[in-house]
């Protein structure tokens, strides 16, 4: 299991089926520095255009279609002494008859305390002058290459993952993708060090990481969606407008999960799922809406 | 302040403006036993028709249109050894191509053990044999009359409160009634042992309850949708479909709110949201679903 | 089959089960004069609070829980020189980025010429300096009450009918509605002598009418949503949100008539739905939107 | 003003900046045959994988981001006497619970008179034995490459064009698509010789056609989402999920137009489009739904 540093020359603003940057095997780890939303890097410079701009492919040897692509986030450092926001509520989160009285957006800067992790904002503003929030790293956009060759924007998300925004894809969370292509194609970028559920000023704390990953192929484990693991829970994510149907995606991918490895059918996952599943909202922003469905592993008994 | 021991003659499976069934102060308390969402009591009798009959009307002394009615949930008592569930996942929170793979749906049973305060299913079920919930009452529906006069089935929800199915309005919690009608005309019902987010076989577990609350006007805090506050934290609630509005009407009323008690303007309350806040989901089950819009208390100053 | 003139003496701005106005036996004639969705008169005079005030109810003997309610719209003549419409589109049907653009909502009045049936707008606006367009009069708000004793507010619609604003809904017109109190307690008003598909300013041309329905029941016709028939086509209608919902709810309904009364089977139905379907879009304004699923009567034979 | 038989040697289940297989010159005519949705020709022989196949890209000289393609579709010509539909309608279409009700999805073949242009069920179905439909073709999926390099799958739809599945993109109706990359990259297939809205069966009738459009570019003509006209209408497509947006998105794109071709401010645009707009409904079968915003040329006055 090596261990590799990952300095791309070049991003990219989709996740698709693009030349690889990296070869790594099966179960190695990959160090790599993300970009923060708009481009630029941990001396705030442009590097590439705005728009979630993705570290890799990264190419995972043994990985092909119907294999899931393990990821266990081993690490998230932030690199950068701020981060910027966006300033007012997205229009779509509103009742839209809000939205004329809503103020026109601008960015925020906040400034990183890299010792202490917390954030604060650089200019005061009234009523927040004690705002000081402690850091929750959390990785924005990542996932593999798309079915069929597509490549999608990073505005975006799917089956593939993409532009998820949900809290839990932090340090100490594993996250499997379904592989579409040869090699999987891994990418990721776009790293928050807070965010709300949601997402609901567009953007979270966006500034650079020191991201460290385990990929791992897991053969022949089909899954439609996301699935996900952290120290109390598993969840699975569903990626679509409105949020009822991500809602119904994850849903079903969870039924899926908790039939093939926890001994329950549909019946014996209904019961458990009406009384103790928990949904999460992920980015209610993008053009896909991301919801989660969670549930502790206190009720469950891996087979 | 009195306490009044409140048992109803009848029940309703609407919300509206019907006549008081108990007249009370401001600040008063009520004790009264529920029926459970079918219509049974505390010993199984059927006393009302299927459907969240309710305990009600209350008139609230004082309470007129533009007013809130404040209802503070002191205590919930259950009064059955038994509570039944759903025994499968509504059709409506599944991709639609995996509605056909469900099972029937039936009813199953649960044991409540009243002085461990917990929920086991009757009839074992295959991976679930030790599954031991611990009891978490809720109130399912409540709410006050709504304006125009309108009186709307307990099936349903909207500004006036209604079939919310939120897991945090148990005991220890307090929520906001926008008041519409003369004496407010307050409902409860349809309380549960336990539920997951959602409702999403459509029920909790469903059973009795000896509820106390206290009813308590605040004249002239005009609000859009209820409110809510826990030990820890203040929420807003939003009913309607998709849950893309009902997030919408949770955040509207939410901005509202931090605008005239936590003194952050637009701004201000966008920097807040937009990091910390938290979504919950209520009820999506019924013709209207249900969001929550919440936020800790410890990032927050009263005025 | 007598005719009834209608002169009511108060009006309702919710659907529900209140005390007939009017008793009428199975296939009499009704002729009724509507005031506008603000509550004005044929002379402008405000003869009810605004918010689609209604004539009724009218109890038709025999009609029972379980029957249907046929209503043919005979004829509808305008009875005002003026109509009012809103000056800008509603802010939920536009992108909500575009929103802050809108200028603010103003009524804006339009001259009706009876003899012509024709309307203008009074007010020169640039670049329709031309336009005139040709009445097409339509029921904006009509139903029975609504089952369990529930009253709602005609700014909604629902399986009772009520604010559903397709334009289809005019003279030569017949719609069912399903019976669910004794009686039936059929309302009526908020009249349009113009709309646009969705009412997206909110407004149709608002007016008063002089209308004149005929009102039957039909025995053990158990429909749950609203059907209607034109002298080309049949339709069934849908009152929900998202129009995804309202779609759903007025094809299966479709899905029920052509099985009962047209001889066609689920699989026959969907051959003849899949290639020869149209939808049309009524109200996207109100709290439940309204969809119509639509079919020649050129392709179908009644059994 | 060049006409090209273009004959692909192979064809694209995405829409995409891929290699172009044809270059023309702006004004240009295409004459190319098609595959059915399933990669059949019209020989019946599988030619490339199902999933709406497509014609392409065809490079168009001239055109740069921020231009528009224009297509006109001069003609389309069935090229075999079969085609097929799904025999169901899809399990989104219908309320979650009758989804259980539904049959099984197979396929139906047609039979296609192609002197008559009629359409016909092969294997008689009960109750349709008598229906015989008039062609009406029309182009299910097409468009351009959409922005930063994004390739598609042509399962869906977007700003690009895509599976829009809309009855009035057929021979006489001119399109508009935004171009976003070098050359604009024009796709087309997956035709149909009749469609219902909604093609809520999954399918049109699939077939084969000989299709002849001319593309041309309009420079820096900025549009959002694709626009278009026929002899009597202008439209715009918004694709999205829930139809709501997709109905905003038609809307904005609406209001644009009318305001930089037809002088009508917003306030003017309002007052047209609230009386007389029409909405029609492409796919609703999609990950993205497709919704048209209709205007009678007889309204309007081009400037």
């Amino acid at each position: 299991m090596a261990t590799h540093r990952f300095a791309p020359t070049g991003y990219h603003n989709v996740i698709g089926s693009l030349s690889p940057a990296l070869h790594v095997a099966d179960g190695d780890i990959v160090v790599t520095e993300t970009l923060d939303a708009a481009g630029h890097d941990k001396d705030n410079i442009q590097r590439a255009p705005r728009g979630n701009p993705m570290n890799g492919p990264i190419f995972v040897e043994g990985a092909e279609p119907g294999d899931s692509l393990k990821v266990e986030i081993l690490g998230m450092v932030p690199t950068r002494d701020t981060g910027f926001t966006g300033s007012v509520l997205a229009s779509n989160v509103v009742d839209p008859r809000d939205v004329r009285g809503l103020p026109e957006r601008a960015n925020a800067i906040w400034r990183i305390d890299r010792e202490a992790l917390t954030a604060r904002l650089l200019e005061p503003v009234a009523g927040l002058e004690d705002l000081t929030l402690p850091l929750s790293p959390m990785i924005g956009c990542f996932g593999v290459a798309p079915s069929l060759g597509q490549a999608i924007s990073t505005a975006t998300s799917g089956e593939f993952g993409g532009n998820m925004d949900y809290r839990l894809l932090g340090p100490g969370t594993t996250i499997w993708f379904p592989v579409s292509a040869h090699g999987a194609l891994f990418f990721l970028g776009d790293c928050h060090a807070v965010q709300g559920d949601g997402e609901i000023v567009g953007t979270g704390i966006e500034t650079t990481f020191e991201v460290t990953v385990r990929l791992s192929v897991e053969k022949n484990r089909m899954i439609v969606w996301p699935r996900g693991e952290t120290a109390d829970d598993i969840f699975t994510i569903g990626n679509a407008r409105p949020l009822d149907q991500a809602l119904q995606h994850a849903t079903s991918e969870m039924l899926r999960w908790l039939g093939s490895d926890y001994g329950l059918d549909k019946t014996a996952a209904s019961h458990l799922l009406g009384q103790v599943v928990r949904y999460d909202v992920g980015n209610v922003f993008d053009p896909a809406y991301t919801m989660a469905c969670r549930v502790s592993k206190s009720w469950l008994k891996r087979r």
